[in-house]
């Protein structure tokens, strides 16, 4: 059951992009563009502005030459103009920096914006104008790669699981599931505006860092043939893990690493959480199907590694360490104890 | 572009289920569970309630034994319990017959409800509370057939588009695609409350009739698995239309025919339509690509064919002829002038 | 079970190749490599050899400019270059028009080689030597459209079923499948080499014409991903037939057209024939899923329509129509009656 | 190139089927039939045969009640009841144990055999006549679990792989694929009768013992689905290794342990290797992606772990460790070392 927003929260619609520091944009093209299906939407020579075939606003993805590679902000399209002012407000009540972007000052193809360093340390945008796009669902003589159809969340790393659900929850998202210990101490949780599992889930680790960005895609082997093709240009080590079954979401993955290192889930097949009453589904850390339905051991730089935050001047943002520790859960092939 | 719904209109979630009136019941229970792979939440002597694996709630198919096939009601989940009383008044206001319901009166699962007679003459309940069930999304070990995750939409038969248009806009539905004539006048419209293309369309012919249920399957391989167990057992004349990709809406399609001659859709992979400005793609009626993406021709039975709908009493509803025959737009392959 | 071959009759591998003729070959190079995924593995102004992605050997279909769609030849691979000349004296010794054809002479890639004109009308090569060709099979970079793997099959048009029955039995050919009528009178027959179903398969009807080559692909979503591309570029009048499942040879297929009128298959799973005891699997010609096993009809232009066939000196053959008409069998969904 | 058979070796026509003795015969039962969806064909107390759907002869696999998991004997079939004669004279003018087989006193369902020591110390029948079996390729309506099509292949641990192939290769087997080191020592290799990859394959280890019975699906899809089925039933402890691509033979697999640990691949999609000149492809054993195309490290059991093989008597045959050890080569994510 989802728990009602604070009064003063921003209507949050959905996951809508992210944009990422790299270090090389000709590679990043090369990774994004031509290996996983990725719309090129708007390039000069040190933006790419990215969407999936199914998207009918500006991008979901957006990537800037840098020299270190960085999350530079997630953001979320909220439902109406009013929104935006929402979000300023309710996060400059908790006491946390905000800065109003003007359309064409801020990232391509968006509007009126806020940025804020929320609670959890990560940089956040919230909008509701974005460009719309011309339609693409049906090219399929443009489809290739991965052929992402659509952004579907961001995971990110964070020390403290309750506190981002906490945060969450006062945004109105709702939790599609939980991995929890034997006393319901929260090790990750799943959390949702639009009708998916998630728009943003929780890793337990140092944070803040951004773990993933998770892309859909629409048929399971739209995902075997991802990974086909890094094999096939002997590019395997942009692999990390998978492809495999979730547990939690019951999706199909495969997580990939970009040039710079940032991690991208290619995503398939979850369930609509769109009920008012929708129920949280929790798992017990010790089943080993929680992280890969079929039992296959979760690779340790899966656990460890993740991408550093910028705050909203551009320096780096300070990690903290976590408290609880999934992968010291040695569980049959999981667990890396 | 979303239209706001009129003020007094019920906050309806989603489709969720309809309750048709089969002769044989066992005959039905082979057709719909054992081939088809709905799962059977509740059963007695004349009555099944059936759901797909993905659902969550008690059921999203009711069949009933009786003596001539119809369709006994539709039913829309709304967002709260005061939202039940408020499409009471909504429809008492337009002068519509309403009929409240306990639970325990109606349907097994269901709470208190209210039954209607929609302007456009359907049988429509709309209710709150549902029986949670047991999650099966992973219990892959039960999943065959169809294997029917959920289902995804209504379409009825109805001689007037445009007034079934603006009911349901003033339901707060948004219109996610169009089939319209070069002077733009409507043949078919597809209207939505969830995040998908649609939860009901409407098909211009002799109405008020339902012209189909489409569930929603996983992948590809699910569509064209269903249609290969009929032919295994020489059962193929089930089988009507397709398997095919629809150009309105990109879905992979079969339309079956059950043994009372209701059709159903297996129906996998639309798009997400959860933006506040989402707008409606238009495609002409000389399009021969709108009902089926590779030109493949409609059969007659398709337009033709369709289930009567009983008024409150359990009466058939009178039916009246359309004006516009989008059947008799001869186009390529389609068009059966 | 097969029969064993004539003994003087060579010894033939498998369909090797199909050379047309087209009429404007940058369309033809556009349906056959751009959209089907043929790779070429030769070109110049007048000429295409295209090979599938599986295949290791210098081509198997060639496309030469001229002023007349139509088959220049069909060829197989035999097992030795003495089976070469073997080839030559067997048709030579039915009174049937042979030409020795040098390396260097002939279709780029083949080495020695003898034409002929079969008993069955037909324009026929037998040759060994092939130019070997560079592993693509896990070059998935390469891989697009309908990703063809490999040349499955010839299929030909022939007025006397028996006689071709006859004739490639004598080649050592087994039967797999055949269409009979209730007196077992021979509709169609599918004869293999190779362990698949087919390398020819005969359709009753005026000849000899070419009805269409089979080729193969993976998996049943690459079948459907060709006509999703076709539908994308609004060039779905190229898709004649399905995509649906065979009965005989329960492969999944779509039938294409290219823009000299050509036919081709894209054809998937079939089954292992190698035992030397395998028996034809015989089907009866009202049994309505023979051709779809789902029931759905055949469409007119399928059975009537065929590429004519050279004879040696690039002359059209005459042609002779069919006694038995398999179309004039009205049944269920199919028959043109 | 396939160099010639010995003049005097038994015309082997593919591998026919393993009998394996398992400890539980209602345990195999439920993991072979129930869940992997093999037919049974013949069943008593301590028997069972069984075959795939494509499958036209009696089984593919036997398993046999006894007291210690063990392969009974490996079974190759024939081309002529000749042949059954040759295998027996050509073994024991090799100086290995032979034993003949009267019909009705071996494998129910097959007819003279007989059975040899082969010099790799592996216990192997070869028969011709086979009982034929109801065709059940379009029963769709049977098909289930991993919807097993037909046994592919064979794949033993054996200590002397230039051995092993050298045996091979005077039975007149062809090699597709090896795996080398830089001095093309041989670390594996890839045999065929039969035009696929393989009908038998070496893997370097303490031998003689069985690696694993490889079984063909139609689909990838299929390959998921077996691994989703045991993850449902929390059975995923019988899941080692994959779902993944191979390098080798371009199969997409998975690998599964039975419940007396004798192992399976689920396999699909291989090549044709018919033609007479076919060329071995040869991998280096640093190139990471030969296991594992996509460069996802072989767990360790599959290298160490292999079925114990039995004499003609049904005593355990002794093992003789290997020279050469793969497991040991590290590179990449791959090897143990």
């Amino acid at each position: 059951m989802t728990k009602a927003a604070t009064p003063n929260a921003p209507d949050v619609v959905r996951s809508a992009y992210a944009q990422l520091v790299v270090t090389d944009i000709a590679r990043a093209r090369w990774f994004w563009a031509d290996m996983l299906g990725f719309h090129i939407q708007y390039e000069d020579d040190a933006t790419l502005c990215l969407r999936g075939m199914d998207e009918l606003t500006h991008h979901s993805l957006v990537l800037r030459q840098g020299d270190t590679p960085a999350l530079d902000h997630l953001a979320y399209r909220v439902r109406t103009p009013d929104d935006v002012d929402k979000a300023e407000s309710y996060f400059h009540s908790l006491g946390r920096p905000t800065r109003r972007i003007k359309a064409g000052d801020g990232t391509p193809g968006i509007g009126d914006a806020v940025r804020v360093i929320d609670p959890l340390g990560f940089p956040v945008e919230f909008f509701y104008e974005i460009d719309h796009a011309e339609r693409l669902i049906q090219r399929y003589d443009l489809h290739h790669g991965a052929e992402i159809a659509r952004l579907d969340h961001f995971n990110i790393c964070t020390p403290d699981i309750p506190a981002a659900y906490a945060h969450y929850e006062n945004l109105g998202f709702g939790c599609s599931e939980t991995i929890e210990g034997d006393e319901h101490e929260l090790y990750a949780a799943w959390m949702y505006r639009k009708q998916t599992v998630h728009d943003v889930a929780f890793t337990g680790g140092a944070g803040p860092r951004l773990h993933h960005i998770g892309v859909a895609t629409h048929e399971s082997h739209n995902v075997l043939r991802t990974a086909d093709i890094f094999g096939a240009l002997h590019k395997e080590r942009h692999i990390e893990r998978g492809p495999g079954r979730h547990g939690v979401s019951n999706a199909f993955y495969v997580y990939l690493r970009d040039p710079d290192g940032h991690r991208v889930e290619i995503y398939t097949s979850d369930y609509y959480t769109g009920d008012p009453d929708h129920q949280t589904y929790r798992w017990n850390v010790h089943d080993d199907r929680r992280r890969d339905f079929w039992g296959n051991a979760v690779i340790e730089s899966w656990y460890k590694e993740a991408t550093p935050v910028l705050d909203l001047d551009d320096k780096p943002q300070p990690v903290t360490d976590a408290v609880l520790d999934e992968s010291a859960v040695a569980v049959g092939a999981d667990g890396l104890g």
